[in-house]
C-alpha cells in the first residue's frame, strides 16, 4: 500500500485556502461577491425544500405480473414497477439528527460521526452572567443518535486531537444546563488543539462574543467543511483528511466554518452577514481573520447547505464593512485561569496516559 | 505544497477492502454476522426517525432582555436566548433530494454531488421486454438540484473517469422513458472506466438481474461510498478521493455497494438478502464476487444509512446461501454489440476531444 503523506494545512495556505473556497464559487464568480452586498435583480431563491418525504407507494402488494406483449414503445405504459417498495423495509436516510437544546440547536452527520453546524443566539445579557463553569460539565456522548452511528469518547482519547466545541461552552454560561448542553459530542469535532483550538479559533470565538458590544443580538453557525486540496505533481485535486477512533470512526475536518448574522434587535432590519474559513491547524496569532473572510455561498457550496435563502439581499450588509474585524490576542496565563481547558484537553489529546476528570470516556 | 499521491485500491486489496468494511463494523464484530441469519433476540429496531422538522420558536419576536441579577444557578432559568431563531433566514439543511421516478428513486448528496442512494426494482416481466435503447438516451443534469449544487457534465469531460450508473440503463429497457430515467446525473457516479464500470461492474449488474430467474422480484439498493485506508508509514486512517470539475465539484467515490433484497413474490415471506461492497477500481474478471460480500451493517456504519431497520431478522436469509453468487463473464464481442456502452464512455474519459452524442454537454 503506498503511504499516503498528508500533513495539516499550514496557516501560509490561508490564501490558498481562500482560493479552493473561491474555487468551489469560481462558477459564480466574483459577480456573486460583488452583489451579494448591494441591490440586484431579484435572484431566484428556492425555498427549503422538504424532499425526505417518503412517496410510497404499494407496500403491501406486488404489482400485477405485465403481459409479454406490450404496446410498443408507448408513453403511457404503466410501469411494471415499483422502486419505491423499498421502503417497506424502511426509508434508507439519509437522516440528519436534529438537537434541539436550550443553548444550540445541532444538526448531526451520521457517515461522519460529526455535526453538518451548530446554531448558537448570544446577546449581551446571556453573556454577562456566570452561572456555569466548564468544571462542572462533562464530555457526553449523545443518545439522541442511533448507537451504531454515535461518535464515542473513546474514539477522541489518544488521537492527538481536541474534541473541539463547535458552539463554545464560554458562550453558554447563563445557566450550568446550558454549558452542558455544549459538552455533547454532538457539538464535536477533532481539532487540533495547540495553535488552534486552544489559540486562534478560541480568540475568533471571543471575538464572536465580542460583537454583543455593538449588536443587541448575534446568531452564529458553525461547522466542520472536508475540502480539497490540489496535488501540484498531477494537478488533480483530492480530499483526504484523517478518521479517528479504532475502528476509525470520527472524520477530521479539514476546515472550520462560522456564519455570522450580527442583527440590529428587529426582525426586519439590517444583518451584518460575515463567513469565515478556518484551516483545522496551526496558525499563527498575528495572521488578521479577514485573511479568512469568503463569501456565504462558498461556505454553501463547500458544505451543501443553505444559510441565508430567506434573508433577502437587500436586508444584507457585510459584516467587516459594518464593524472591525479583528481579533484580541488574550494574554496566556488570564486564558489559563479563566477557563482551565488546556489541562483538560491535553489530557485527551496526549499520548500519555493520564485521566484529569474531563477526559474519563 | 506537499504531494498526494493516492493511487487508486487495487483489486488485490479487496481482502483489506473487507477488513476495512470489517473494521468500520468491528465494535459488533462477527456476532452481527453470525445473528443477522439466525433466529435471536429482539435487537431493538430504530425506526427511521423524522429528525428533519424544524422546531422554530420565536421567529418574529426576540427575546426579552434578562434583568441583571438572576436566580443562583437554577434550574428553571428562562433560556435569555432562542438559538432556533436562526430558522427565520432558512432553514440549513442538509436537504436530501429525493427523485421518485417510474425506474428508480434516487436520493442526492449535495456536498459530494452525487447519489447517496439509488433504488431500482426488476422482475423476470420487466427484464423480458425491450422497448429502450440507450442510443436515444442522452446524460442529463437533474433540474430537481439547486445549480448550485449540482453534478454538471462538463465536470465528467476529460475527467478520466465514466460517467458510472447506479442504476443499470439495461436494468429500464422496458420502456424509452424508464431508461431516460436513468440517464440523469444523480444517477451516476464517477466511476474507474476500464476494468470496472465496463467489465467487472457490469458483470456484477448482470449478475443482479439473472436473479430474476430464481426470485420473481428484486430490489437493489447502489450507492458511493468513501472509504478510508490505513496509511503503512504512521498507522493513521485516511480517506482520500479525488474530485473532478472546474472548479474542483463531484466527488469520485472510493467503493460502491449494493444491498439486493430477492423477494419470494410475497410481503410476508423470505427475504434473501445480500450486500457487497467493490472497489472503484480495476478488478480482474475471475475475482470471485463473495470476495466483496459484507453485512449490511458494514455498509449501514459506512454510509450513515439504513437499509433493512423494518425487515424483522426472522425474514432473512442470507442470499449467497440461497442462491449461486457468481459472475459470468460475457464474451467482449457480445457486450459491445449489446450495449454500445464502450465507445459512449470512453468519448467522455478520454483525453482527446471528440464529440459522440451521449458526451454532449
Amino acid at each position: 500500500m503506498k503511504t499516503i503523506n498528508t500533513p495539516l494545512t499550514p496557516p501560509t495556505m490561508s490564501k490558498t485556502t481562500i482560493a479552493i473556497i473561491a474555487a468551489v464559487s469560481a462558477a459564480t464568480g466574483a459577480g456573486v461577491t460583488a452583489a451579494m452586498y448591494s441591490t440586484r435583480s431579484e435572484k431566484k431563491i428556492q425555498a427549503a425544500k422538504s424532499s425526505t418525504s417518503i412517496s410510497a407507494t404499494s407496500t403491501t402488494s406486488l404489482p400485477a405480473p405485465v403481459p409479454a406483449s406490450l404496446p410498443i414503445a408507448g408513453k403511457d405504459i404503466i410501469p411494471p414497477v415499483d422502486p419505491a417498495g423499498l421502503f417497506q423495509y424502511g426509508f434508507p436516510g439519509p437522516i440528519a439528527d436534529l438537537a434541539t437544546r436550550n443553548a444550540l440547536v445541532s444538526s448531526f452527520d451520521r457517515r461522519l460521526r460529526n455535526p453538518s453546524w451548530v446554531a448558537e443566539h448570544i446577546t449581551p445579557e446571556s453573556l454577562a452572567t456566570s452561572n456555569g463553569d466548564r468544571k462542572n460539565s462533562a464530555f457526553l456522548e449523545d443518545p439522541s443518535v442511533p448507537e451504531k452511528f454515535r461518535g464515542k469518547l473513546k474514539d477522541y482519547f489518544r488521537s492527538g486531537y481536541d474534541r473541539g466545541h463547535q458552539v463554545p461552552a464560554a458562550d453558554a454560561k447563563w445557566s450550568q444546563e446550558a454549558m452542558n448542553d455544549t459538552f455533547y459530542l454532538t457539538n464535536m469535532c477533532p481539532q487540533v488543539g495547540e495553535g488552534f483550538n486552544r489559540d486562534y479559533w478560541a480568540h475568533f470565538e471571543d471575538f464572536c462574543r465580542r460583537l454583543t458590544q455593538k449588536y443587541p443580538s448575534v446568531r452564529i453557525v458553525t461547522g466542520p467543511l472536508y475540502l480539497p486540496k490540489r496535488d501540484t505533481a498531477d494537478g488533480k485535486w483530492r480530499v483526504s483528511y484523517e478518521v479517528i477512533g479504532n475502528p476509525p470512526n470520527i472524520a477530521v475536518p479539514t476546515h472550520f466554518y462560522k456564519v455570522i448574522f450580527a442583527e440590529d434587535g428587529t426582525t426586519t432590519g439590517q444583518v451584518a452577514l460575515g463567513a469565515f474559513v478556518l484551516p483545522n491547524a496551526h496558525i499563527p496569532n498575528e495572521k488578521p481573520i479577514t485573511d479568512f473572510e469568503v463569501p456565504v455561498e462558498a461556505v454553501e457550496r463547500a458544505s451543501g447547505l443553505e444559510f441565508a435563502s430567506k434573508l433577502p439581499v437587500g436586508r444584507r450588509k457585510r459584516l467587516c464593512a459594518d464593524t472591525v474585524c479583528a481579533l484580541v490576542i488574550k494574554e496566556y496565563a488570564d486564558r489559563q485561569k479563566a477557563f482551565g481547558k488546556e489541562a483538560a484537553q491535553k489530557a485527551v489529546a496526549a499520548p500519555t496516559r493520564t485521566s484529569p476528570r474531563n477526559s474519563s470516556a
